[in-house]
């Protein structure tokens, strides 16, 4: 294929890449967008490319790009921040005003056979890690930003709710981070197996009769103590309600899932207690330490990946990522 | 009286100083003792010395002090932590486990003629200060440990939701603290001009029909931007939610009122753009930064407080106090 | 002049504005380049445009410029970093490894009549600033960025090792941040005096006859306890020396000047007990609060500038800024 | 030996505990007191016990202890701080002015049968840690103190200079923390295979004719990159020149080891680009998560301890530490 390259003509930008794509995993949102064209702000009103968990091959460079040669092997962090605004400025680039983000607000994704990109936000990878590992590192980068934001450090005892793909990386963060004790709760059985076998000390199964005054208690009897920090990774305003009621006294809430537009809760319970409440919204500047830690060993991210598909059977991956039957499924967009 | 101290024969501890009271403020948390017999989680079910604001000279030194001599004037930080749980030991002395405050759970307060404490939680006035300011010390180290809480730096912009007196200290301290623009709101237009003569750069009236969105608009019309920060100083859900959604993406949101028990919220469009949300907690070191501003003229303390009661005045005083037409009212307990 | 303007062709990138320069201030930088060829790591072997504390009128915009508009007044952040390095996109720009910076490493200074420059590096006048305060605004948001970096706060109490332009405008800068009490030291009694009539509190004339200890001594004697943080604002060892030693236990050292290649230091002596030694390089993200505070007036930024010359004769101003005996000279390039 | 306890009569404070101890660890401090009659500030003029790092067993508790029974087996972390200076009360209580510190300026140290200690600073060990491991906590409890002051996050690259127990103890707290790779250096080759089989990543064997710029191009070299964090675990000038020098821009220095009182330093080179320089003293709330790392595995604390000896020989167990050929070595006191 890299042979038919000239005649493609791709122009790519002095400071990008041309990347032939190797594989891309599914997320939750490319399942939101692909059954209801809708996802966050985000309204799809004309055909586009989704797909922003990718990795592949340097195919080209553009004549300002020294850090990657043609053969690199790069994950893909999948935007392009405007640099200029204040956040970038101040280091926040996720939080960029216009941001090029994959697939959403009009910028195409990345799950296709050729994708150019900026070159700094294209990341080399360590020779020990796959292809796959490449692709799947944009989650745990995403895990990797939210632990940070809340502030896991050794001797952490951490709750996380909701045992989905996030929840799961947060934990195999925050592991690594070194968090002592960790455990996960879901309503599905399931997930909170695949938890316990990628790194959760313990999981609690919440059942729909139980309130959340008994969550909290089931979980301060199963961490032998109220969490140094609650994760959200669910977005349920139950789990919200839950996070701020059972945190320690001057511990810390952090939400990285979208909850309903407006929730009841018991905020105030939290904040008295100097409980701090805070959100962590995609990825900055953790692509390098992910991966670092997958390369180290200190995240086992191959164990995530668990489903494989050819580009053209995406349909039925994205039927089955939909199902939640899956931990993360990965197109391989070259066969 | 102080000839006739020995008589009373005041046992006091090694470490302990006794304090002729001078003057003690009215805070919000007394009219409520008074008036109900119920604050916060405080149930008064026997007589109760109330007060916490409070400043006088030491008439007698414990063995062990050697911070303080007979004669000297202090401000009293009305708490007696416990010096042992994780929090103490951890610097978080205010979120103790066991305080013993002036006036809650059982602890004394020191709306009294004489009253002994803790000498290292008596702070020596700086000689250009009152005792009146000494007393008013105890709110603004409120206000500052808000301010702190809040990361108010130079040039931050910031809206105060509550225009009484923890709102109003709040915007004297974050002006010291280098705020550059500071906008107040109220629902009573004299709590505003109040406001207005002690600091802050604007303010809002907020109207009972108006919406939490067009809260919104007119803040972010009357700062030209939206704030930095956003302090709750008065505890209602609507405040909560005008903080949540005005504040700029990675800002902060600070409460330092009570609200309901639950509210409804719009938590996640803060936390998706990284507005972090923190309460504070009575006080954290922050006695003396507060005599420091006090005695540099950085914060015009006298001006904050408006009336003065003697001691068999006090039902009277607090009667003002309830009506709300009072910024801060001090009771000189020797008259 | 504005009427030949297009005759002289500018070429602006799309990102760009072409600034009328009004006035530029000088610093001891210039002075170096102008009396050696040489300042840090810069060797002059061609002739060069100095000047980096600019402002004046935006008279073109590139065609991607949102924010700014022709007739615009601006105070110009005399950097361009690459945007792409680890640092940049950590928000740590000043330490970018391919700044392009005013007059340093071969990039042009602003003394002259047209300049061009990012956008994003313009920043707006508020209305009640001057052009002049708009130049003065650069060394303000040096001394800013040291200020952050410092930690001040609220009552901090500090000491500033060197009272020439940078050190006063630290002390202004902290005294706007909250700090309650300053001293500043030097060798010449003039500078002091300047510092006397800008904010310091108090301040101590060095003799070369003391010794380090007693430069520690007269400094807790005259600020009534050890200082919170030492500034070093002058780059002598001695002056480290004395920060080292002098600085109150868990307090801070920061040094915005540069001192020798190495110096005999008693470093041990300050992180044992974990005294923070810290320094601050150039500007990041301090514009607009040094905007804001000389807007708000937290900042008399006017009394800081002295000397006014026209640009035909910025020699003289060159030499009077050499002899050490003015303040702020700036430099009027439209005269 | 209990049953005669009460024979013994041992009084002890209603916030002590008695404690029968098991074991203890000799760290350098005790070979220097040892040896020469002096260590640091310290000068012993009578006998006094040493020992510092001991674990043992509850037999009798104080009144107002309930944290503790009798029966518990607790590791003793060594101080009991005055809890009323302005550092304890900010949580920063290894700072504490008048500390009383095991076996320094006075207070007893713990290598006897028996002690007795506030019951706050003795933590109880999780059921899965020997006594030897709780002995052993309170150097990792150093380092750990160590490795949070030098912000060790995930994916940290470091190098350690000097692999004495705290050199190593701070790499096996590094990695737990997610540090990605970690090399040491030592001037004896023992010391670093004992770091290889420890966590290290690498090594380099420092030779007494390599200058400070050769031994920096070869950390570079063998890291790959310039550290994020460079900790002088020794206290040579040498290492502090090495560690100022090769730290990555932004970076950090943390210096555990005391160097002699003056040197020679390129303090300027690293502060001008923002390399932070931080000292760590002691221990300040990391016992906890030091036992919680080593109960969940995350730190093989058992691997760092080599030699055991009975009381008797304690003079024997000095001098093997002496010769430094031991890693850690404990006297088993109850033998």
């Amino acid at each position: 294929m890299v042979l038919f390259l000239p005649k493609l003509k791709y122009f790519i930008f002095d400071a990008e890449v041309l990347i032939k794509i190797d594989c891309v995993g599914i997320c939750g949102s490319d399942v939101k967008l692909y059954s209801t064209g809708t996802c966050g702000a985000d309204v799809i009103d004309k055909p586009i490319v989704i797909g922003h968990e990718g990795a592949g091959t340097v195919v080209k460079v553009g004549d300002k790009v020294s850090s990657l040669r043609v053969g690199d092997r790069v994950a893909i962090e999948p935007t392009q921040p405007c640099r200029s605004c204040e956040l970038c400025k101040r280091g926040k680039y996720n939080l960029c005003v216009e941001p090029r983000y994959c697939s959403s607000m009009g910028a195409p994704g990345n799950l296709c056979r050729y994708y150019k990109h900026v070159a700094d936000f294209c990341h080399k990878l360590p020779d020990n890690l796959s292809m796959e590992e490449g692709a799947a590192v944009q989650p745990l980068a995403i895990a990797i930003h939210a632990c940070n934001r809340a502030k896991i450090t050794l001797g952490s005892k951490i709750v996380i709710l909701g045992a989905g793909p996030i929840g799961i990386l947060c934990a195999m963060a925050a592991k690594a981070m070194g968090a002592s004790k960790i455990i996960l709760t879901d309503v599905v059985q399931s997930r909170l197996d695949a938890a316990l076998e990628l790194g959760a000390d313990n999981v609690l199964l919440v059942r729909r009769e139980y309130t959340d005054e008994e969550v909290v208690e089931k979980i301060v009897k199963l961490l032998g103590d109220r969490p140094d920090v609650s994760i959200d990774a669910c977005g349920y305003g139950s789990a919200q309600r839950v996070a701020l009621l059972v945190t320690k006294t001057a511990g810390l809430v952090l939400v990285v899932g979208i909850a309903d537009k407006t929730v009841e809760l018991p905020l105030s319970q939290a904040l008295l207690r100097e409980v701090d409440v805070v959100g962590s919204f995609r990825i900055m500047n953790t692509y390098q330490p992910a991966l670092a830690a997958v390369s180290s060993g200190a995240i086992p991210l191959d164990q995530f990946i668990t489903h494989r598909f050819p580009l053209n059977k995406t349909k039925e991956a994205l039927d089955l990522a939909k199902s939640g039957a899956a931990m993360k499924i990965l197109i391989h967009v070259q066969n």
